[in-house]
């Protein structure tokens, strides 16, 4: 299991019953809800925080995928270790392995250059759009209306690409309003201080969602621009950015019921989704997505047990299936212990009934009820969609032929209006997927994979049979196996030769092609081709029609006094909430902070828990003056809060109620993961690394006097 | 792992500092500490439970290897359902699986014989006779002083065993005092009410030595007499017996920080042993055990993996190794983490500096030097000693033959005068070990496992070699192969005719075998009863030596406010303590009480985790009514407390101020198993099945109204 916040494709909690300390809010909502903020502890003023592009929030940027901070007027920037992670590994070569030794740069021509591509994001506008976008579509209906925004959306991005600003448009509220984000993006980033892998990831894989955790998991970076004060790709004659703002490290520490705020780029929630969506996900979706995933698991394992060879070549997608697996049961888990079916389909219900008595339900309930319909439809096909999409992704010689397939049709066409994914600027990771191959694919296990899929896919009912799969598979398991000995059996595909070849091949020689595995791959084309258009118009009208839907929810909380928050999609948000245990299991409860104790108790000796000697022999000798919690004499690794947060939010900063940096946020609790789709405040936690404990290593363990002085924290 | 605190062989706290709540005192002594137990909350008169042979303290009883209590005026028993499983089984028919389904007597006619072999003892007599059993040890030294209390103590036995008593006499402070324990036993026990396994053991394996638990551990058994009212072999003619007392079951609850005390048959602990026997088990016992338990261990595992059939032979030797493994590695860990060996020394020098300073200095320190000596040179021979015990314990063929060579050395002797193991009664336990070799023998292994040993003792330095075992094994990896292969070779006690022959042979018969097995066990005989003979040698000096130790210890005790009991040995002790949470690792802490809510937050539907529908039903609906929590409204379980308990302690009776009864004990935590040695306040745990939830259970999930009633707590 690796989905650290950075990864996790999702999080929090349901809006349906807005409870304290919910919520991933935009900026511009902060003032609305001013009198929540004070009630919950914090000090500052609200209107402050209200414009992301202005101080102290474009202090927080986006970085390699993650979260991350300005913390000095010369660009010091701090996130997780495992958000730097690949800048650490880029810079470690055998005889100086920073991975394991850690780095602390003796001064700033010490500091190293991260990979190439290795970006750092400072977000400079955030315009609402929505008109711009919507122009061109009102009117319109499905596959039109999508085409409409997706055209509208593509020419604003290009309008505003220039001197290093990339830009995006954010979907807020599904298809109500639509946001210009621009950030300036920092390419020059370099390594100032990491600590060793047996800090930064004590625990790894054992103790990855879990609490109690004792993991140092930061890392602090430089961003450097040209002498120009531009961005500029790497060079020696590069200077320190000059960040517009940065975080001030607290020198207080935390304790439990402590106000706290974090911000961050939280990457994608369902909270605002239909109850029926919720019963599908839940009832539907999750679990068949187990079963699935569990036979082509199955089918990896025994496979690889007949043939060690092939075991070794799925190795790494087995992995994948595996954390898939693990994924969707612990996100079932905890949306069955939350009753989110019950509870999302109450909350629906009684906002139903209450926009019934309103003026607005003559325009806005007929265009709910068209959505809902459209929801419910999807049902239909919805288990043919999910397999023939998983013969896509879950093959290798399969998926080669498909993309090979699909580029004689996209590379005609003008590159602007060639499907995404398969552009000038995409053709590098196909390319590179076609050489994976070689290492990845065996015959005899992929044939068993797609008659695992296939063999579910013939047992559809009539109206989900698309005719080109049953052409292409035949109606009968024995008509499977025929049709996959020949295709496997007569395809040179398997062959990087020819995967080379076609392609670099014009559409006309791939359209040409008589391999077994090409012709099947065209043959299937029409029914992908309509499957995407359904899809398209189905999000088409779903973009038109769900405003509506989200109109009656905001007014419906409204008269509950509540705000809403649109669902995370990687713009910058801000949570609040406090420093608090969990209650765990019966009888079993957790403190929100851990102690270096916790590093002895956890040690073996052995990694994961190898902690380094020089942290062990510091933690003995027991100097942790300036550091250590007033109260206990402890001195604190890590805290846990019920911030709303998901993945994305690796590295986002912690703030306490003045707005001082207390904590980086780094991972989840494993009850969390069903929070994407709804926030149960019983179990819903975040887990933050204590700025105490970075200061003490900084200080005491692997010290760099200047960098703390830099930081505004002295060395005690 | 099965080591529940029926069959813990250790367990509590180390007198040195004697903490608040440790100790497991003897009756006798508690009105002596009456300020104490007043002080910790108890509301009785502590000389109302100075008298084990009078109520209340009569109605606790050994039973089946652990301790139950009388809890109805008709002979109503309460235990674990660990320590009735026997029953249970024997009870238990293919087509009337009681084990599985549980089991309520519909009436008295419906209660059901237990094994025959069942025995409840009742204490009815505890005489000081210290004068009577070393009278005729005065004066003597070593093997002499040894055998003249060994023989005093039988001769008391043999003259107090009458009418269905049985007796023992008990040796209190290492040889200071000496008591005779007279017992009532019991042979007509029945099983009442059994909750079906998956609530009285509910977790088993899983969950063993675990907090937060939740199993139903307790089984209601009846005790019957003949018409006489005299013990009696099982009848249908026999009626309940009437015991002296009972037991009240409370109808009120526990909660945390409530006074509990608890009375039972602790089996054995080590707290007054001297510092450098704490060394010796820390630094050397442990760690030894652990390497040539663990080598034997890997010898077996090898040889299992390279023939199928060895392995299962062996399963049973190897299950038994890794529990031992266990076992000594979570007792070394427990004694590491509280640091005995220094807190023991600075102790022990403590009391050995302030005894220079009294007037007994003069008699008593020349006998502790004495003491201190013996110990020491122990040390001499100890790995010897180990390696050449494991030589018999750790084999089948060896063993036997070894037993046979030692029948034929005590035979010819008076009974009496037979070594204990040796004595007729002990003569079909061996023919049966004798049996069993049939089914556990592998010769391949067998002399991998001798290998593993020899190997080990051939290394040993030359004061510790003894002739005998470098005749039959040489002095080098290649004599020792040779040999066994001439042994294992050449020997027909691998046959089951051979060594039934053997066993009915007289001793002239057996010395005159010239099988190579036997020659072998002749030849080291006079090693093993010179190590014998040093043993008893030892302890008989330790015998008259240690007194004086524990002598000085008391008076220092004395000194600093403090009573001492004695170790534990298996006769009735009293603890008293509270309901008390655990802070178990960094961050982490346990509730004292667990709730049905864990049992459904546990359950897989899959063993040990699968509760019955009915118990599931039961929670779901929710008809707690008189039996929750007052404060909290939830139904309770099980509970911790900090009593001071080891193995004989499963089911004994946890009660309340007042003299209550409000749980069973039936294990410990796994932080606590380094309590035979030191009873360390922090970690030192007792866990109880709440008299709450087998009263819920027996009103609402398997009704029994008519015992309710007996037991005096009617349904509800």
């Amino acid at each position: 299991m690796r989905i650290r916040t950075m990864m996790l494709g999702a999080a929090m909690a349901l809006a349906l019953d807005a409870k304290a300390d919910e919520g991933m809010w935009l900026p511009s909502q902060l003032p609305g809800i001013a009198k929540n903020l004070k009630d919950a502890g914090f000090r500052g003023d609200p209107k402050d925080l209200a414009d992301l592009t202005r101080a102290p929030l474009n202090a927080v940027v986006r970085i390699g995928g993650g979260t991350g901070s300005f913390v000095s007027a010369d660009g010091l920037v701090v996130t997780n270790h495992h958000v730097a992670f690949g800048v650490i590994q880029y810079n470690s070569k055998p005889d100086r392995d920073l991975i394991t030794e850690g780095y602390v740069a003796a001064d700033r021509a010490g500091e190293l250059p991260a990979n190439p591509d290795y970006r750092l994001r400072v977000t400079v506008g955030f315009d609402k759009v929505t008109d711009q976008v919507l122009a061109g579509a009102r009117g319109k209906t499905g596959r039109a209306y999508f085409d409409a925004v997706d055209a509208a959306s593509k020419a604003l991005v290009a309008a505003c690409e220039k001197d290093g600003i990339k830009c995006s448009v954010a979907n807020m509220f599904y298809g109500r309003d639509f946001y210009l984000v621009r950030q300036l993006e920092l390419r020059d980033i370099r390594l100032v201080y990491a600590p060793p892998r047996a800090i930064g990831n004590y625990g790894d894989e054992v103790d990855n969602f879990v609490w109690p955790r004792h993991a140092g998991d930061f890392t602090i970076l430089r961003a450097y621009v040209g002498k120009d004060g531009k961005p500029a790709d790497f060079s020696p004659d590069n200077v320190p950015y000059h960040p517009p703002s940065h975080l001030q490290i607290s020198t207080e520490g935390v304790a439990e019921g402590d106000f706290v705020m974090l911000a961050g780029y939280p990457g994608i929630t369902y909270r605002h989704r239909t109850a029926a969506e919720f019963a599908d996900q839940i009832e539907w979706r999750l679990p068949t997505s187990v079963a699935v995933l569990k036979a082509l698991q199955d089918v990896i394992e025994a496979e690889g047990k007949a043939d060690k060879e092939a075991g070794i070549r799925y190795a790494s997608q087995l992995q994948t299936l595996k954390n898939g697996i693990k994924r969707f049961s612990g996100e079932l888990e905890g949306l069955e212990r939350s009753d989110a079916v019950t509870v999302r389909r109450e909350d629906e219900a009684a906002m139903l009934a209450w926009l019934a008595t309103q003026p607005d339900a003559k325009t806005l309930k007929p265009q709910i009820d068209q959505a809902m319909a459209l929801i419910a439809q999807g049902k239909d096909v919805r288990e043919r969609d999910l397999l023939v999409g998983l013969l896509s992704s879950q093959t290798q010689l399969m998926r080669g032929a498909l993309s090979i397939d699909r580029l004689a049709v996209e590379r005609p066409k003008p590159d602007a209006e060639r499907e995404s994914g398969y552009q000038k600027r995409d053709e590098e990771l196909i390319q590179s997927q076609l050489k994976q191959i070689q290492r990845r694919y065996d015959a005899r296990v992929e044939k068993a994979l797609v008659t695992s899929l296939m063999t579910r896919y013939q047992k559809l009912p009539e109206g989900q049979r698309l005719p080109e799969v049953d052409k292409v598979f035949g109606r009968t398991p024995a008509d499977l196996a025929k049709a996959l000995d020949h295709i496997y059996g007569a395809t040179a595909f398997g062959g990087e030769p020819e995967r080379t070849r076609l392609f670099a091949a014009t559409p006309a020689e791939i359209e040409k092609s008589n391999d077994a595995l090409l012709v099947a791959a065209r043959t299937l084309r029409p029914a992908l081709l309509r499957i995407e258009d359904e899809r398209k118009a189905r999000e088409g009208d779903l973009l038109r029609l769900r405003p509506s839907y989200m109109q009656a929810l905001i007014a419906y909380r409204e008269k509950q006094g509540k705000a809403v928050y649109p669902d995370a999609n990687s713009t910058l948000r801000v949570s609040y909430g406090k420093v608090t245990p969990l209650k765990a299991r019966d009888a079993v409860t957790y403190a929100p902070l851990t102690t270096v104790q916790g590093i002895v108790e956890k040690n073996t000796g052995v990694a994961p828990f190898d902690a380094p000697k020089p942290l062990l022999d510091a933690i003995r000798k027991g100097d942790f003056t300036g550091y250590a919690d007033p109260k206990t004499g402890a001195m604190p690794v890590d805290f846990l809060s019920n911030l709303d947060t998901t993945g994305g939010n690796s590295g986002s900063p912690v703030l306490n109620a003045k707005g001082e940096l207390v904590g980086l946020n780094f991972d989840s609790n494993w009850e969390a993961v069903s929070a994407s789709w709804m926030y149960d405040p019983r179990y819903k936690r975040a887990i933050h690394v204590d700025m105490r404990y970075m200061r003490w290593l900084m200080d005491k363990v692997y010290p760099s006097p200047a960098l703390l002085k830099e930081l505004g924290v002295p060395a005690k």
